[in-house]
């Protein structure tokens, strides 16, 4: 075992052969989304001229394990199971008895844990006949990993870059090049969504996913991909967490006693959080389970619980979630993933029934910690990931202070080697905290409609 | 073993225990470096003042193995052994009955093959007590890796970036500065060597080197350190062909009909290919082992074989290689990693010898093979190791054509993710090939110095 020589990749070479549905082993049954008309509970067929029908159904699958087929967990194979990682450098810069484990999903094709829906996404797509997928991407990170997919499938990929990104990331927009898609500054003028909006607004996620489920209802060959939020995105990611548990095991561990991701629409973390927390439904483990998000876009902590749209034009079923309200615009913080105005239905449920915790920290601070982490254990994080990273350091140092030995396992959802303009700027000092105020929140959530229930 | 389900990587998880050195093995031992002044045999003595007594031995070592201590066996532990895998989406794109494998070094924390022998060098500088690592760096990999590795020992590290590449490359720059080292502009103000060129002249690692060396030569606590072309860098590169001659015969082949790999200085081509030799020397493999280079640079297809400067001032001992000429300054190709006007002695020695062959290619072809290999495995190649990508497809079609089925394994010496202005280029069309005329070489080739022998 490589842990032996103090750092390594733990492990099993397996992948699993299951995704993990938590929804099987929820107390509560989640809250249906609805109709943006009617507000009545959306039906599988509303969603068919989005998505093809395997992913509708698991959309709405409540068995525990769907199995990955078989052209999937080949291309996950060539780079999963991704590392677990005893950070040992990090410990020992840190002085603590924590034992922090990392899972890195930047060892993936795109560089972060998305490729992980990607291509099931594509897979299911290019088995129904569909020729072109459409979606949104924020820092690009999403773009790419569709782009990837979509090449290995044989599908064209056409791609909503945020305003914003789109002109300070040539980078991620020449990778999704690369890998063959093309890339739109959104908002364009190729939508009614997005001519809604004057030329050269910096745009938002939320403009971005209007404008890719406009092109996709259109044409019936062409489909929308969602990177994150909805229910069949996050069972894909639960690799990362299954694969986590069993690595885990092989380090010699009981188990984890706090299991900490970083939160912008929530595929991220419920992938590594819902095996862990589907442990603790079982009464196997009892891990805290924890969602980091931005100080500048704090969905889960300061959000309301209502039912809102996912994207800015209301094209979306209604879900239930955290909001700050689908017209808010958030602060340009170089976390671009984490730059959404909801969170997944699911991970909200969750932490509305109370069984998951939610904080919220500001990027000067991530990006300290992601410094730190860089230089001991050779890994430049995702500015999406430092939150997680940061927590995870509060965290080792409080169990330093308490003179505990706690098990921490820390998604590190993909690297920053794109998003080294971010750490110029850290490094420059030039970097800004800019934490959402309360008038911003309160206008924002102005515009969420009254739904009953 | 992962090659089931088509792509994964292959074999053991096993780091080697020692480096293998070639000269044990040759036929005829390679020329030794000449003292500037004298023209006698550089000994020991001569070096102190740059290395540490450790690299100084493996520089002149004749032993077959040598022991890879443990405190560096720890830190490859992290991401050794680098992945083999059979590029089998790539072959079907190509049609071809070859079997390819790549070995990936881009899995290292700077993303490529320079941490093999960073880390060695920073371990064995910071146990005699030295306390400041100088360098230069082209493309900037190599300055990465020296950074990274000084942080893990508590080594302050100076970088001297090629001009031309500081000035557009400020993501490898940041790179560098986040693992905590410090980057200068090349030609600076801060060495003689600098001031002997222009204030915005665009630099050469010639030059980058003298200003390295001479600020290392002052103080006795600082010492310099090379990424190639010296022996005992080749030395510690060695763990790659030695991992990927055990990981192809966990795939269940034989062994390898082509070895091809990237030449600038040298040290990746030989990392791979050295072992490989070994075993063909010893009669129990018979492979090609070819070396790729660039159009613009090509260094071993088209320079002289005798004495020159490893450095544009002529600071460094005279060494027999195939050089262009120490004051030749190569076209600013993409590829900043084989911007280089010699050849390692050793490799130069072994091509000398007939044990190894080399051809040139133009970069625009290599950057077509990069993409249609981004595009089938997912891995985006830095643009130095799509020289050997490119050389491969040749082989491949080639074997198409003629009906075999060849093992071809190349050496992908790192990720292209911080290269992707050279692939924006690529991809809009206005990538330019450059190709070194018969009247710049004549012109180049004058300045070496005239030394029996």
């Amino acid at each position: 075992m490589g842990d032996e020589q103090g750092t390594s990749t733990l492990g099993t070479t397996e992948v699993p052969t299951h995704w993990y549905n938590v929804v099987a082993d929820l107390p509560v049954p989640p809250p249906p989304p609805l109709h943006p008309g009617t507000h009545e509970p959306v039906g599988p067929d509303d969603l068919a001229p989005l998505f093809p029908p395997e992913l509708i159904a698991q959309e709405v699958s409540a068995e525990r394990m769907i199995a990955i087929p078989e052209p999937v967990r080949e291309v996950y194979a060539q780079y999963r199971p991704s590392p677990l990682v005893r950070a040992r450098r990090w410990e020992e810069k840190l002085g603590t008895g924590a034992r922090i484990y990392y899972k890195y999903e930047g060892v993936s094709p795109a560089g972060s844990h998305k490729v992980n829906t990607s291509v099931p996404q594509a897979y299911y797509n290019a088995l129904n006949g569909i020729t072109k997928l459409t979606t949104e991407t924020g820092a690009g990170q999403w773009g790419t990993a569709l782009s990837y997919a979509s090449a290995l499938f044989g599908v064209e990929c056409e791609v909503w870059q945020v305003g914003a990104s789109y002109d300070t990331k040539p980078q991620r927009r020449t990778l999704i090049e690369v890998f063959g898609g093309r890339v739109h500054r959104s908002p364009s003028t190729m939508t009614e969504a997005g001519k809604a909006f004057a030329a050269g607004h910096p745009g938002s996620l939320g403009i971005a996913i209007s404008e890719a489920v406009e092109v996709a209802a259109q044409d019936e060959a062409t489909k929308y991909a969602l990177g994150s939020v909805l229910n069949h995105v996050l069972l894909h990611q639960t690799v990362i967490g299954q694969e986590a548990l069993a690595q885990l095991a092989d380090a010699g561990e009981d188990g984890a006693d706090l299991v900490v991701g970083c939160a912008g629409g929530g595929s991220n973390f419920a992938g590594l959080a819902f095996p862990f927390l589907g442990e603790k439904l079982a009464g196997r483990q009892a891990p805290r389970i924890l969602a980091v998000e931005p100080a500048s876009c704090p969905t889960l902590t300061r959000g309301e619980y209502r039912y809102d749209f996912g994207d800015t034009a209301g094209l979306t079923p209604l879900m239930k979630m955290h909001t700050l309200g689908h017209d808010f615009v958030p602060s340009p913080i170089h976390a671009g993933g984490l730059r959404y105005h909801g969170m997944a239905p699911l991970v909200s449920h969750v932490y509305a029934e109370g069984l998951i915790e939610a904080t919220s920290l500001h990027q000067s601070e991530c990006f300290a910690a992601a410094v730190e982490f860089a230089r001991t254990q050779g890994v430049v994080p995702a500015p999406e990931s430092s939150h997680a990273l940061a927590q995870a350091r509060r965290e080792a140092l409080a169990a330093a202070e308490a003179g505990t030995e706690p098990v921490i396992v820390v998604g590190l959802s993909g690297h920053g080697l794109l998003e080294l303009g971010a750490y110029e700027s850290y490094l420059g000092g030039r970097l800004e905290d800019d934490p959402l105020s309360d008038a911003d929140l309160a206008a924002a959530l102005a515009g969420v409609p009254v739904v009953a229930g």
